[in-house]
């Protein structure tokens, strides 16, 4: 199936996939004197003695705002404000749909981390919540670490922790399915972004200890003089033979293979080299590291994408809907590491009998919102 | 009837008065490789290739921000952006409602000029239009001027252009009922801040020469030595009698008493000393300079006020959705002076036979959001 010629002409004849919708109805000059001028004034002076009544007398306790910057959409790389507003919508579609959260996008003409954080500070009266999306590494670490100190309202930043908790989730069920220890697995990460940082880091609080990521110059260790902060913490922690090369030596034993990097960085031969049950998550969007198909026929025991059309697919938008759903009904702030690796746990627990085909439940299974939403609260 | 209350429970009920609509469905993953991954890469790209296609397959069109600073909210003056919401988002309703546009309220936390105009150039991407909304004077004089020059979509001051436009409108229909000529009127404007000085201003384009401007000091001449540039701009070209004093001075033997003050500054023994046929336009929200009993048995011709339980509502309600319609349908991207006359006439010329108690068409009449979009096109 061509699924681009058919999401253009989806996106051309929608002309886009959300619109506004009005809660009450003006039928008559009553109805307007209270949605708007003169009711509306006791409404706005309510607010004004105590601002926290924007919870219940707006929208806001239901509204998120996603902020992308453009610089990271899909695998696509920089492509700018405007052009990520189609995932930026998607997104919106999936939240209202999925778990009845209000998402306004928000693709902003700036790509300083400064000028983001403070944009994100100015639109707080108005939401409920903020979810930052495809902002590239290594900005998104620093503006989500300021972010979650200083504003008062809950953030998340999907492409960090959304995609470390749908991996963890699938991780854990391939072990179910394949019955290796996860605490025992090798596992290969490749790709250093927002996603891969916050993948091993996720990883390692599960207790994984064999992990090796690696970035577009080849394998991260210690001893390189090129790395970011936020490379080199996670150096320390990763790669315990400090082990130098590209993919090809990394991959060599290795149980798990994370792509969180870019089209057709995996081939047939690689997987060969890898462990028993080989698992491989290449999940470069929308053309991953590897075709699921070679990577079966090249021995690959279980094989998920990001993609809706193939099975096993590992996408965020199996964890944000929930994750928002639970963190607006529960009014918590933040989302420690612990509520991570139990939100991860009830997604993967929302199948009884995971199989090769079938290690998460699908996008449209409403069931894993609610699980989700569950652990958080 | 107690509208506060009305409107508060209304508020409470229904937590706000908008939310997000989807415009397609998910319901297999066939319909998520198009919305989502796989698909909307390749939507992506196109934008990526050509900014303006942006237009076409998104919402952006029809998309507009309705950014307000809290600063100037009704007639409640600074009560932050918590407490503006709920007009914003009753104004996303009427737009919604009445023209099908749909508008984004951000209610944002600065109030500094500079990062306003940074803001609204931040968020250009996502949108087709920018709505300014209650930002008090004179900051939103600088704000408009430099965003009309610097963005390529069209920006609109609602409590300027808006509610001059529809106070032209209502003169124009009072002048056909009163049978005064428009150009020998003399009108009182009291308050100077966004809505009086564009008021003016447009009046002034009109045609009308004997203007007095009052803000809370008073009489506005050129002799006063703590006017702003805007006010002092304006003084040269209103009170041709350089008349110094208050409204009591002001006031003697006028035509039109134009109120975008506050509360309760005018009283019956005012309107005593006007010229026959009195014309009172109590613009003050929620509660206006004078209640229209009370102008009334003082012998007012006509009265209007800006709320939805009197007659003659006078509300730039009157104007923004068909302004907006218009202006995404034809593509324009500044408002000058002459398409704000015509847009007047407009307004007014939707009623055949204005009357003392119907100088304007009501809110909930939807053939002046078509009048208007035309006469913009």
């Amino acid at each position: 199936m061509d699924y681009s010629k058919k999401a253009i002409s989806l996106h051309k004849k929608n002309k886009g996939k959300i619109e506004i919708k009005a809660k009450v109805s003006l039928n008559s000059m009553d109805d307007l004197s209270s949605v708007y001028t003169p009711g509306v004034g006791a409404v706005c002076s309510e607010i004004a003695k105590d601002k926290k009544k924007s919870y219940e007398l707006t929208n806001r306790k239901n509204t998120i705002a996603i902020v992308c910057d453009g610089t990271a959409v899909l695998g696509l790389g920089n492509i700018g404000p405007e052009a990520g507003m189609p995932v930026m919508e998607g997104k919106s579609v999936i939240f209202k749909t999925f778990a009845g959260v209000d998402a306004i996008p928000l693709c902003i003409a700036t790509q300083d981390t400064e000028e983001i954080i403070k944009f994100c500070k100015q639109i707080e009266p108005s939401f409920g919540g903020i979810n930052l999306e495809d902002i590239s590494a290594p900005r998104c670490f620093e503006i989500l670490k300021v972010l979650e100190k200083e504003l008062t309202i809950p953030v998340f930043h999907d492409d960090q922790d959304g995609t470390a908790i749908v991996v963890l989730a699938a991780l854990i069920n391939s072990c179910r399915v394949s019955l290796k220890n996860i605490n025992k697995l090798k596992v290969v990460i490749n790709g250093a972004g927002a996603a891969g940082i916050a993948t091993a880091r996720l990883l390692i609080a599960k207790g994984i200890k064999d992990i090796i990521l690696l970035d577009s110059k080849g394998i991260i260790n210690e001893k390189r003089k090129d790395l970011n902060e936020f490379k080199l913490d996670i150096a320390k922690k990763t790669n315990r033979e400090r082990i130098e090369g590209g993919l090809e030596e990394a991959i060599i034993g290795a149980d798990v293979f994370i792509g969180l990097s870019k089209p057709k960085l995996m081939n047939a031969r690689m997987i060969k080299t890898m462990n028993k049950k080989p698992i491989v998550f290449a999940m470069a969007n929308p053309v991953p590291e590897i075709m699921p198909d070679i990577a079966e026929r090249a021995g690959a025991f279980i094989v998920g994408t990001g993609r809706s059309d193939f099975s096993n697919q590992i996408n965020n938008a199996l964890v944000f809907p929930g994750v928002f759903r639970g963190l607006i009904d529960s009014g918590k702030r933040v989302i420690t590491e612990k509520l991570k690796l139990r939100v991860a746990l009830a997604l993967a627990y929302c199948l009884k009998k995971p199989t090769r085909k079938k290690i998460l439940p699908k996008l449209t299974n409403r069931e894993s919102v609610t699980e989700i939403a569950k652990a958080i609260k």
